[in-house]
């Protein structure tokens, strides 16, 4: 099953939207937040009919679990160049599970590049794909997916994904590639699902930690990405107060910024 | 008059509140964004009953002008520890102004940090206050207060001011304090304030643009500031197709990193 499959969403009436939370698209029950943003920002596409997210920030408010969800989505602005929407979706007993706010439009491809360039930055410096760390569940060797880690193409930085063995690098990073599976093409909705694909940045540091709650996660689309693995890095400067940000910057195989992020996430005690 | 009593509002039924947008708030005949970001988040804390905002979003739609602003607040969960709300301003006429998605909760205040601490990262080197350049109307030098500039005490770093006298530093990076007026203290409302009251960091690199009106804003709230000026610093790192990222870091007086920011802005020819 694609991504696109999987988050593919109908309307039902207007403004309400059907999608369905696939099975196995979860981590240890829960599915991932990236796959359920995916999910509402079809919606949200469809409601605004525009072509791209250009920012979306969602704050989770409980759980994902496999089923059918709606997406309520009002359309708050409708201007030339971007419309200004937001959506809730809620699971077939009517909880709220994720609430969004986005603005849509249109966002250059390769080759449609214009404007003047300032980047003090660059891709992260990775192994090619084969010499990194496939996420997934090395136990099973054939048969289809069966894990949100098998669903897709994370690939770690070997430096980085020491916290697997139980060490750590002592950096607060992950650095990896991202892909879909079979060379299903990444479109501006995939993006939005890479910003929150990547184990936790603090898995590398020395905080006992067992898992990181996103309380709001907010992508910038910067690009439309070239045909290819995407090179990821994420990162974390302050761990304070039970709260940490986690931020990433998303590159494609022709060197260019395709997405930013940034989440705020809870350190619950390990 | 004080920030609290600029972006006050009260409660004109059941999720309807009613603020106004003062005179001389404003740059240009436009309120400055932070100071209806400030507006929204003092209806969104009556309705969700919580102390502070934690993490808001606002996509600014149209801009504010002087007088009154209905916000409209809908509760999208109340949990045990952080409410979910969104909101949307509207004009006298009806025009949505602003809309803003947010969670809110209780930060702690100075002496009340816990748990484990990882900081990459320090605050600003600046000047003293007194050794910064003082942001106002430079012609007058007495009366009350009339720009926004004159409502606020932000002074600049003067390394990173030299844009106002035509040059520039060459770096995409604004430093400088924020303090209120009159010693009003600086609460977590004035933080969302303080991070969109600088001149843009674009100003201080070799790109014409007259001005940077932002699509995205999204502060976190790590801490509620001790007594005193905070010390402020914007930062870009990609300027590509049209679109900028501007990050904030906020310290408080006793080193506590006390919020951060990030924007998407648009980069309009000069």
């Amino acid at each position: 099953m694609t991504l696109a499959e999987a988050s593919a969403v109908s309307e039902l009436g207007p403004g309400v939207y059907r999608g369905e939370v696939h099975d196995g698209w979860d981590i240890g029950g829960n599915a991932n937040g990236g796959y359920l943003i995916a999910i509402a920002a079809r919606a949200m596409l469809l409601a605004t009919d525009r072509d791209d997210p250009v920012t979306v920030t969602s704050h989770y408010l409980r759980p994902g679990r496999p089923g059918p969800v709606d997406i309520a989505v009002e359309v708050v602005k409708e201007g030339k160049r971007f419309s200004t929407a937001r959506a809730t979706m809620t699971a077939a007993d009517g909880t709220p599970i994720l609430t969004v706010l986005g603005t849509f439009g249109s966002v250059p491809g390769p080759g449609d590049d214009a404007g003047p360039t300032f980047l003090d930055g660059r891709p992260p410096d990775l192994p090619d794909p084969d010499q990194c760390l496939r996420r997934a569940d090395r136990a099973r060797t054939e048969g289809p997916p069966q894990s949100f880690a098998e669903r897709l193409g994370v690939s770690l930085h070997p430096e980085d994904a020491r916290f697997e063995e139980g060490g750590r690098s002592g950096r607060a990073e992950i650095r990896g590639w991202f892909e879909l599976l079979d060379d299903e093409p990444i479109d501006t909705v995939a993006l939005l699902l890479a910003t929150d694909a990547f184990p936790p940045t603090v898995f590398n540091i020395d905080i006992p930690v067992a898992w990181v709650p996103t309380v709001e996660l907010t992508t910038h689309v910067r690009g439309r990405p070239a045909p290819g693995p995407l090179a990821c890095r994420f990162a974390t400067r302050f761990v304070q107060n039970g709260f940490l940000e986690e931020e990433s910057e998303v590159w494609d195989r022709a060197g260019r910024l395709v997405a930013q992020s940034r989440q705020l996430a809870l350190l619950p005690r390990a």
